[in-house]
């Protein structure tokens, strides 16, 4: 298939809709120029590795004929995808390392090509063929993955699992559960949910292009978490199609039935299975009752100990809970022009200081008594702290762009920039000792914005978040970023951070996994896999090395 | 070893400490007379089956002396358990069934020998060499199990984990967590936490005579867990000896670190490994801020739609939730004196009517604002359904004696009557059909008591428990009951319920789950096994079926 008009790597690459391009404002690019150095952002640099050109993928179908007459045969033509964009397009997440390939024009590991199955049935049919031919699969959402979590060293079939297997299948309001398609994505489950003054809880940044079974399989954690829960926390039932058989499991609230063989599907990056069906649980919502505020603190240390006296307090909790550290406090300042403003003025002469003060955003929803009751608590034990009450100006603002901030990394890897991201678990004993840790490693090298915040909050410990923004080395960008990256990993694992919280392992963190849970724990999982899928032919390369 | 005193199968059997007796209360006898049709309760009737022989075990030790001397060698001879009344100890837990074996005289799964190690190298020391001799092993806590989680079909060594395995190894009073080996108790536990001002938040009703590891190991649920969450939400970390090594994990708040592998262990009932420390999260406490109290409503729907808006009313959550029905209500007011009060003529004339009305209990933990707010919400929801405030007389006279009801069953045993309990999880949409379908089933069998509460309250549903307390069949009471215990799982089964919420499978349940959790989960449990305990040394019996 050859489409009509010009398909190019950047809109493969792109965050978000392929057709609109994100731009920095202003105040954005003062910023970056301020802390990276890089000249006259204000005139039009030419764009680094802009990606413009239109997509060709070097690497040839690879498949016997009567397996695609097959597929085709099973869910119809029209759900096969051969395509150079279809094929670049399901080569790839969005992994800084793969964006700079699409980038640079290179479509490294695509897949023949694409199949589309209509339904629960097909899938298996699929499934039963490929376990046949020892044939790659990879399930594919809406590929906002992070963590390289696919790819198609060998080539293979990718499964779309958006494109047709995206409906909501019942919901029970006396139970608050539903269950969907794993294919439905962020706003369509939500948007179902909302109309019936439900809510599904579960915001990770990747909402707008994320699905259902993508959160399973990455054991995510959205925004809400700290309120909400992870989806591990929501998941009550699952379908799974695997090389050796479809896994599912009745509703029920809680069980005692043995060990619970179904979990392992959450967390395991498409590498059993293909999850077809989720049942989640699901919370009464009416948005007039949330509630949300920001609060200033001196330093990073008050906020932290504010948050984690309101956390383990034992009087509710919020839904949304951040504190940024000072840079990231000040960066965000700035571009929403609140410096210099009166009201900045005047908390500065009560000691709340540039590149020391920090901002807590929280937001509580439920009954409308009970988040004004928890969101003056909050309140009252920040203010021993030495948390001020900012209103909820700050945190509305946030609220409303939680999802747009991965916007700004095309526009600022046009200006030759790497924009690396880790996050990493850790307990609240040892965050203080790993904030300062990776913020020394990072800010040894020159001219780099390094942005931490606590995103998810926990009785025992935290996500931290990390945004590095740094001038990428244009002679050899791969090495430089790789070599930067590894030190990032090293110093996080060094201070007894968890290799991921919510991004998951994929390849991207793969060569750090047996080390990390041990080998015990690794063989363990390998025998998993080798039993649910003998031929590995699931996502060969995630979670473990080839 | 021979004992100098007389060490009887009552001491063996008996809940609680060996050398007290409990006994039933004036009313409690009127009750069970009222309902059962037992004559002339007042007179001292000669006991059935009052096991009070010294306990003589037919089996003989089928051990290799070498094996023997190993054993003495790794943990001293001073534990190494050989004796009748030790190995009797062993051989069961608080089932009906292995009851009334006891009573009979009849110790049918012996191990050979009880072990107890000092440490944790000394059990990796013991089940290598088990491994090594395809040795039979059951791990044993208190062996409070209602499942059948023990037997020694062919003998095969106990491992007591409480005897020594017992201590706190550290508390983490940042991060809110404790590490603890898997032997310590309840209260040996929840003493240590108390004095530092924290909960463990787990009271099963075995609290008393169960260890951490007994917790995990049937992924238990205590009576909080409604606020607390089960011990599958509050385990953190966990060192397993199993045949094939030790698996550990670092303790983090939450990961993404592919499928969690460690939580196999949890529900694995001692079938996998022997579990030598625990960490779990713990919260602050202060007991002079909880609150509780109890409602009544006209009828048990009403009840629990006034159960279903608490938990769904997205306003806080008590820790004890609790509602019983009007079976349950009625022996339960006639037990302690409540019928025929003023406050029960006067509710009475306001249509809480005898038999129809159920009375729920209520407390709640944490912070004093948070406990006042919760306790308020509850009751004004009630009384949307019609629920009255009865004051918190009921729910702390409850909260006292919760831990009592089991100490009952020995002295209703004495009288010839079974008790047999069972608890299933259902969601909220399928509950009445279930309650109801049960109770027919119960109530067809004459003179029949079947007392019923929800017992654990979820955003999706609830744990229901029934207690049946019904006349033996003298002549053939093991065919009586296993006759009609059959059907009773058959009617929760059919309705939808789960085979277990927190008693786990055993052997008593074992037949059921494979049907339960289909052919591919049960394939997969069954894979797990091989690969870790090759030689199915590890409590064989218990979850398959052998």
């Amino acid at each position: 298939m050859k489409s009509a008009f010009r398909q190019t790597y950047r809109q493969v690459l792109r965050w978000g809709n392929p057709t609109v391009e994100a731009s920095l404002n202003e105040n954005t690019k003062k910023v970056i120029q301020d802390y990276t150095g890089i000249p006259a952002l204000e005139v039009t640099l030419p764009t680094f590795l802009p990606g413009e050109k239109e997509v060709k993928v070097e690497k040839e179908i690879n498949l016997l004929p009567s397996y695609v007459k097959t597929f085709t045969e099973i869910v119809g033509a029209e759900n096969i995808g051969t395509s150079d964009f279809e094929r670049a397009q399901h080569s790839a997440g969005k992994n800084y390392g793969e964006l700079v390939s699409l980038r640079k024009g290179i479509v490294h590991y695509p897949p023949d090509i694409i199949v589309s199955p209509n339904d629960h049935q097909q899938l298996e049919k699929i499934i039963q063929k490929c376990q046949e031919w020892k044939l790659t699969v990879i399930p594919h959402g809406l590929r906002s993955s992070m963590s390289k979590n696919i790819g198609f060293n060998n080539g293979g079939i990718a499964i779309d699992i958006n494109k047709h297997l995206n409906k909501v299948v019942s919901i029970d309001e006396e139970s608050l559960t539903v269950t969907a398609q794993a294919g439905i994505s962020g706003p369509e489950l939500e948007n179902y949910l909302n109309k019936r003054g439900y809510t599904c809880g579960h915001f990770p940044q990747s909402f707008e292009f994320s699905t259902l079974g993508g959160w399973v399989s990455s054991n995510g954690v959205g925004l809400g978490s700290t309120g909400y829960g992870t989806i591990k926390d929501i998941v009550l039932g699952l379908k799974v199609v695997t090389p050796t058989g479809t896994y599912s499991n009745e509703i029920y609230p809680k069980t005692s039935q043995g060990y619970d063989v179904m979990s392992l599907f959450i967390g395991a990056e498409g590498t059993l299975g293909v999850i077809s069906e989720v049942t989640i649980s699901i919370r009464k919502y009416e948005q007039k009752h949330s509630k949300s505020t920001s609060i200033i603190f001196k330093n990073f240390e008050d906020g932290c100990l504010a948050m984690r006296n309101c956390i383990q307090g034992g009087f509710g909790k919020p839904h949304f809970f951040r504190l940024s550290d000072s840079e990231e406090t000040e960066i965000d300042f700035r571009i929403n022009g609140y410096n210099g403003s009166f009201s900045d003025r005047a908390i500065k002469t009560l000691g709340y200081k540039t590149n020391e003060r920090c901002i807590m955003h929280v937001s509580v929803d439920g009954d409308e008594d009970y988040t004004s009751f928890v969101i003056n608590k909050i309140k009252s034990v920040s203010a021993q702290s030495g948390g001020r009450n900012l209103g909820n100006k700050f945190a509305k603002k946030w609220l409303e762009t939680r999802f747009s901030s991965a916007y700004m990394r095309d526009p600022l890897m046009d200006l030759g920039l790497i924009t690396d991201i880790l996050e990493t678990s850790v307990t609240w004993k040892d965050l203080g000792q790993l904030w300062k840790s990776v913020k020394t490693y990072i800010k040894a090298k020159p001219n780099t914005i390094c942005m931490a915040n606590i995103s998810h909050v926990y009785e025992n410990g935290v996500n931290l978040y990390f945004s590095v923004i740094t001038p990428t080395d244009k002679v050899s960008p791969r090495e430089d970023y790789e070599h930067f990256h590894k030190g990032f990993i090293g110093t996080i694992l060094k201070n007894k951070g968890a290799l991921s919280h919510h991004y998951g392992i994929g390849r991207a963190l793969a060569p750090w996994l047996k080390n990390k849970i041990g080998d015990q724990s690794y063989h363990l999982m390998e025998s998993i896999k080798k039993e649910i899928d003998p031929n590995n032919i699931m996502n060969p390369g995630s979670l473990f090395i080839q």
